[in-house]
C-alpha cells in the first residue's frame, strides 16, 4: 500500500483549539490524512481489479489446453500429434503475432471505428486505459478463435497452411472484429465514447458468442468447405460415416477443461470485480453481477449438456458421451454473449435451445457432406449465432444497465419488454461478423488451396500426418528394445502378418 | 474489516463547538469523507471476499475433472465412457437440480433445523446473507458427494439408475444433511443462531468429512452392497481378485487434480479472507488461518501417502502408485472436518491414522466380499469417518475460538483438554449421517433393484457398457479406414477371430 | 469504488474557524476514525496479499502434475508407472521434508549467510515476515526442483535411491542454496538486510532460473551421468538411438499445465499485488510489473517455441511436437531469473536463445553419449543457466529499482548501459551453485551407485520397472475376464501367439 495512516489525537487537539490557533495546520493534517487514505483506496482498486484479471487470465488460457486434449482425442490415433501441434503453435505464434500487431488492431486507441493503430508492440505500456493483465486476457481470447478454428481443418491440412491462417485470423481478422464490438472507439461497440451508438444500443456481446466464437467458428467453416471432407467420411452411396475420434477420456477431460475456463471467459470479462452499484444494498456490486454470470454460465452448460443427452439417446439409442460434451460446450458458447445481462433462468432456455440449434445445425452438416472433425464451425458458428440473438432477447433492462452504465434508457431484450433496437443491433452483428470472416478466410483459405499448401496428400491422409510429417506416431504401447518382440507381437501402427509360414506358431 | 467507520454530524458539530464560524460546515465535510471511506470498505471487502470465494469454487469444480479421471482410470477400459458420461452429468444434473431445489433446502433460511424452504431457483438473490459465489460454491461441493458415490457403483450400474439417485443425492439427501451441520438454522450447526448447540458446541465439520465424504460413501456402500460385486470380482473359492483399472495414468492425473482442487474445498470453506482478528497482531487474520488450512490440508495428505507407500509395500511386496493415490487422498478426506482448527503437527497424525484406516477398510471390504471399484465407500467413508473423530480430538481451543467467533468458552478437542462434549457432538453426527443417508439412500437402491433398474445383465457387463449403451469404445487406437487393415492386425476392443476354421482353437 | 475521496486544505480551514470548545474530543473522535481505517487498511493489504499469494502457490503446485504428465508421456509404457510415483512422492515426501527441515534451513531468520536455522516444524508461525501462505508457496517451489531432477534419472533408477535423493535435495540441497539468494539473510542475496550486497548487487534471479532450475538440472546431470544411459539408447557402434516416449498426447498435457503452472512461479514470486509505487503514475503500481512479468514469461516461451519449431524442422525434417514442447519450457526455464525486470522485447531474444541453447546442449549430450530421458539437464541445466547470463545482460534500470527498491544506483544489465556487477554476481552465482550441488549431490549418487541402490538390474530394466517392481503394467486395454479372451486377441504387454493351425489366417 501507498503509506500507512497516523493520527496522534494530542498533537490535533493542540491544532484545534480551544481558540484555534492553528486552523491551517488542522486542516492541512486532516486533509493529508483523507489523502493517504483516498491514495490507498486506489492502489487496493488496482492491485484486486489486477488480481481478478490476471487469474482469469490464466482460467481463459488454460482452454487452450482443454481444445488441445479435446482436439486430440476427438480425432484419429494416427493425426494426434499434429493437432496437437497446431494447438501449442496457436498460443505461442499468438502470443508473438498478438504483441506484434493484434492489440494495437484491437484496442489501440485513440482510432476510427474500424481498426486500432496504437500500442503495437506494447508501447506506451502500462496507461490509464490499459495494464499488461489487460493485453493477457485479451491475448488468451484471441488464441481460442484460432484454436476453434483448426479443429474444423483437422486430420487433412497441411501444417504450413496452418501457421499461415492462425498468424492472419490472431494478428489481423479477430483483432478487427474485437475492435468493433469491444473497443471503446468500436462502430458497434456497446461501449462507445465518442459518437452514436449503434441503433442507440451498440451490440452486447459480453465475452463474445459473436466476437470470439462465431469468428473462429465461421473461419473454420470455409476452410472446412474448401478442403472438403475426410477421405471416407461421406460414402460414394452418400452414407455418413462416423471417423471417431480415438479417446474418449481426452475429450471428457478436455471437456471439462474447458468448461473449468470458461469461469474465465465469461465472468472474467467484467474485468474489474471492485465497483459498486449506486442506488443498490451495499451487498449488491459487479461482485455481485459476476457471481449471477458464473452461475447463467454454469446453467446454460448444464441444460445444454442434458437436453443433448436425451435428444441424442431418442436419435441414435444410446447415451453419447462425446455428443454431450459437444452440447455443453455448445450451451457455453451460446450463453457468452448475454451471460452478464440475462436471469439465470432465461441461461436454461438458452442452452435448451442451444443444443437443439447443435443438433440442427450436424444434420445440416450431413445433408450438404459437409465435414468438421470437431463439430466447430455447427458448434461455435451455430450455437455463437444462437447467443448473439438471445441476448437480444432475453438481456434485463436492470441488468443492461448495471454493467452498461451511462446510457440510462438503453435498449434491452426484445421478451422482455425492451423494444427491437437491440435486436436490430445484434442482426448487424451477425451479418457483418459472417460477412467480414467469409471476406477475409475464405479468400485465404481458397488462395491456399490453389497454391496446393492447404490440404495434404491422400497417401498422407491415409497414413496418418503424424507418421508422414511429424516422425512418428504419438502413442507406443510396445517397446522396440524389448527382448520380447517376435513375429505375433503387437506394435501400434505398425502391420505385421501375424502367421508367415503354416505351422510356424504350432 | 475489522469495525465499521461511522461518523455523526450533529456530535461532531456540539464537539467542535460554539465559536467556530461554520462548525456544522466542517463537521458535514469530515463526515461526508469518512462516509466515503467507509463506502470504500464495504465495496472492497465484498469485492475481495467474492473474489476469493469464485476462485475457490472454480477450484472445488475443477475436482469434477479429478473424479472423471481418477474414476475413468480405476474402471476397465470397456466402462470408461460409461463412467466418465456419469461424472458429466454429476455436473450438470447437479447443476439443474440444486439451482431448483438444493440450495433451497440446504440454506433457505429462515427455516428450521431440518431442512430449508427458501430461494427456490435463486430467488431473492443476492441477499446480505448470499451471492451467487455461494451458490456456485456450494453446487460444486454438492457434485463432489454424487461423484464419490458413482465411482462405488462403476461398471455394473444401468444408467437411468444413475440418474435418478445422482438426482436424489445432490436434490435432496444431501442438501439436507449440510442444512444440519452448515445452515445457521441447523439443529447441529457449531453457527447455529436460535437455540442451543448441540451439547453446547455443535458440530464442527469445517469442509465436510461428515457433510460431503461420509455422505458419498456411506451412499456409495449401500449401492454397491445392493448391486453385488462385479463378475469375477471374487471367484467361487472366494478369493477375490483385483480387476486392475486400464489407465495408471489417468488415476495420477485425477490425484493430482483432486489434489489442486482440494485446496479450494478447505481452505475456501472459510468464504470470507478479508477478516481481521481481535485481540491478535496486525499481521494474523483470517487469511493466515486460511493459509494454516491449506497447509494442514497437504500434510495430511503427504502423511497418509507416505504411509500407504510403506504399508502396502510390506504387505503387497511393490510400490504401488495407485494405492499411494488412494492414501492420499484418504489423507484429504480425513484432514477436511478439522483443517481449521487444528496444528499442522495433528494433521500429520490425521494423515497417518488415515491411511491405516483404508487399509483396514479394505481389508474388511475383502472378507465381506464387498467391491467398490474406486474405493470410494472404504475411502470417502471411512476415512470421513475417521476426520470427523480426529477432530473432536485434537481441535485446539485458540483456533476453535478464532474460526467459531463469538461464543467463548466452547468445547473443542478431547486430547486437547477441551473435554468430551465435542466428540459427543461428532459421535452423533457419525450416527446421524450413516442413519439418514441409510434411510434414503437404501430404500432407493433396493426400490431401483426390486424394478430391476439398477443392474445391467450378465451379457452387458461381460462385453462392456461402452459397446452396448454407449455407441463403441473408448480408445481407438487403430483405424478403421485404414489401408492396411487385414486379417491379423489389431483393432482394440473388437473381438475377432483370426482363425476360422474348425478346430483352429483346438 | 463508489466514489474519490478528496479535501480542500482551504476550504476546510474557513470552516473550522477560530474558537473550538472541546478541541481533545474533536481531535480523540477523528483520529479514532483515521486509527479504524488505518487497521482496516492494514488488514485489506493482508487479505489482498495472502489471497494473491495463496492461489499462485496453487498454480506453482499444479506444475507437479504437468511435471508427472510430461514425465509420464516421455517414459517408454513399461516405466509409467514408476516415473509417476516418483512424482507423487516428491510432493508427498517434500511436504513432510521442507515442513521439518527445509524451510527453516532456506528462511529461518535470524541466521547467518550459509544457512537458516529457525522455524523448523512452522515454529513460531505466523509472524510479520511469514504466514503460512509463503510456506506453501516455498514447498511447491522445492518439489519442483525435486521433480526436474526425476527426470533424468527415470527408466533405471531403483525406487529406494529415489526417495533417498528427492529428500536430500528438497530437505537440504535445495533450500541452502534459496537461503543465499532469496532470503533477507543470504550472502548473495538482492535483498539482503544486513552486510553488503555482492558487488554492491546481489543476485537478481528473480523467480529461480538458477535456485531452481540450475539446482534441478545439475543433480539430474550427476545422476544420469553416474547411471549412464538407459540400455539401448547408444547402439555400440556409437550411433544415438531415440527411446521415444510412450504418448505424445500426455506429453503435451504436461507442457500445457506447467505453462499455466508457470503464471504462478514468476509472477506469483512478487509474493504481494498491493503495493504502489512513489513516484509513479496512480495506474503504475506492483500489479503492473507483476503483469509485465507474465506477459515476459509468455513471451519467451512463444520465442522458443517457434524457434524450436523451425529449427527442428530444418535438422530432422519434420514438425516435433515434443521437441517443441521442450523448446517452449526452455525459454520458460531460462526467462524465470529476470522475467520481472526486462522489457517485453528482451524476453523474444531471451527465448530465441534459449531454443538454441536447448539444441546445443542435446547435441553435445548426443556427442558425450549422455542419456536423460526428459532432456532435464540440458533444459532446466542448460537454459537456467542461460537465463541467469540473460538477467545480467538486459535488466532495465528502471525495473531493476522499482522490484529491488531501497538501494538507488544499483547495478543493472550490462547490454542497459548497467555496467558489469550485476554480471560479475551471476557468473558467481552461476559458479557457486554449480560448485554446490556437484559438491552435495554428486557423492550422493556415486556412494548409491556404489552400494548397488542407484541403478536397477539389466532384466527389470528390460522388463520394465512396472512390472517388476510397481505390480503391473500403467494400462490394461483388454480386461482378463472378458469371455472373449481366446488365442488371437490382444492383451497389452503379453505375448500370445495368434495362429496355431496352418492356414487359419488364409
Amino acid at each position: 500500500m501507498a503509506s500507512n495512516m497516523t493520527c496522534s489525537a494530542g498533537d490535533l487537539a493542540q491544532l484545534l483549539g480551544p481558540n484555534v490557533t492553528n486552523s491551517a495546520g488542522a486542516a492541512a493534517f486532516i486533509c493529508s490524512q483523507f489523502h493517504i487514505a483516498a491514495n490507498n483506496f486506489t492502489a487496493t482498486q488496482y492491485a484486486v481489479d489486477n488480481t481478478y484479471l490476471l487469474f482469469s487470465a490464466y482460467l481463459v488460457f488454460s482452454m487452450q489446453l482443454g481444445f488441445a486434449m479435446l482436439c486430440a482425442g476427438s480425432v484419429r490415433a494416427k493425426n494426434t500429434m499434429n493437432i496437437m501441434l497446431t494447438n501449442v503453435l496457436d498460443a505461442a505464434a499468438g502470443g508473438l503475432f498478438y504483441y506484434l500487431f493484434g492489440f494495437a488492431f484491437a484496442f489501440g486507441t485513440p482510432s476510427n471505428g474500424f481498426i486500432g493503430k496504437h500500442n503495437f508492440g506494447l508501447k506506451a505500456f502500462p496507461s490509464f486505459s490499459f495494464d499488461y493483465s489487460y493485453f493477457l486476457y485479451q491475448w488468451a481470447f484471441a488464441i481460442a478463435a484460432a484454436g476453434i478454428t483448426s479443429g474444423s481443418i483437422a486430420e487433412r491440412t497441411q501444417f504450413v497452411a496452418y501457421l499461415i491462417y492462425s498468424s492472419f485470423l490472431t494478428g489481423f481478422v479477430y483483432p478487427v472484429v474485437s475492435h468493433w464490438f469491444w473497443s471503446v472507439d468500436g462502430w458497434a461497440s456497446a461501449t462507445r465514447r465518442h459518437g452514436d451508438l449503434l441503433f442507440g444500443s451498440g451490440v452486447i456481446d459480453f465475452a463474445g458468442s459473436g466476437v470470439v466464437h462465431m469468428v473462429g467458428g465461421i473461419a473454420g467453416l470455409w476452410g472446412a468447405l474448401i478442403e472438403g471432407p475426410r477421405i471416407g467420411r461421406y460414402h460414394h452411396s452418400g452414407r455418413s460415416i462416423a471417423l471417431r475420434g480415438h479417446s474418449a477420456s481426452l475429450v471428457v477431460l478436455g471437456t471439462f477443461l474447458l468448461w473449468f475456463g470458461w469461469y474465465g471467459f465469461n465472468p472474467g470479462s467484467f474485468n474489474k470485480i471492485l465497483s459498486a452499484y449506486t442506488d443498490a444494498p451495499v451487498y449488491y456490486g459487479q461482485w455481485s453481477a459476476i457471481g449471477r454470470t458464473a452461475v447463467t454460465t454454469t446453467l446454460a452448460g448444464c441444460t445444454a449438456a442434458l437436453t443433448t443427452l436425451f435428444c441424442k439417446r431418442i436419435l441414435s439409442g444410446h447415451w453419447n458421451v462425446t455428443d454431450v460434451c459437444n452440447g455443453l460446450l455448445g450451451g457455453f458458447a451460446a450463453i457468452t454473449a448475454g451471460c452478464s445481462v440475462v436471469e439465470p433462468w432465461a441461461a436454461i432456455v438458452c442452452g435448451f435451445v442451444a443444443s437443439l440449434v447443435l443438433i440442427g445445425c450436424n444434420k445440416l452438416a450431413e445433408i450438404f457432406k459437409f465435414d468438421d472433425p470437431l463439430e466447430a464451425a455447427q458448434l461455435h458458428g451455430g450455437c455463437g449465432t444462437w447467443g448473439v440473438i438471445f441476448t437480444a432477447l432475453f438481456a434485463t433492462e436492470k441488468y443492461v444497465g448495471e454493467v452498461y452504465p451511462g446510457k440510462p434508457g438503453r435498449p434491452y431484450g426484445l421478451f422482455m419488454g425492451g423494444g427491437g433496437k437491440l435486436l436490430a443491433a445484434h442482426l448487424i452483428q451477425v451479418l457483418v461478423i459472417i460477412g467480414w470472416v467469409s471476406a477475409t478466410m475464405g479468400p485465404l483459405f481458397f488462395v491456399l488451396h490453389k497454391l496446393k499448401l492447404l490440404r495434404i496428400s491422400a497417401e498422407d491422409e491415409m497414413a496418418g500426418m503424424d507418421l508422414t510429417r511429424h516422425g512418428g506416431f504419438a502413442y507406443i504401447y510396445h517397446d522396440d528394445d524389448d527382448e520380447s518382440q517376435r513375429p505375433g507381437t503387437f506394435r501400434l501402427g505398425k502391420i505385421e502378418p501375424t502367421s508367415t509360414t503354416p505351422g510356424a506358431n504350432a
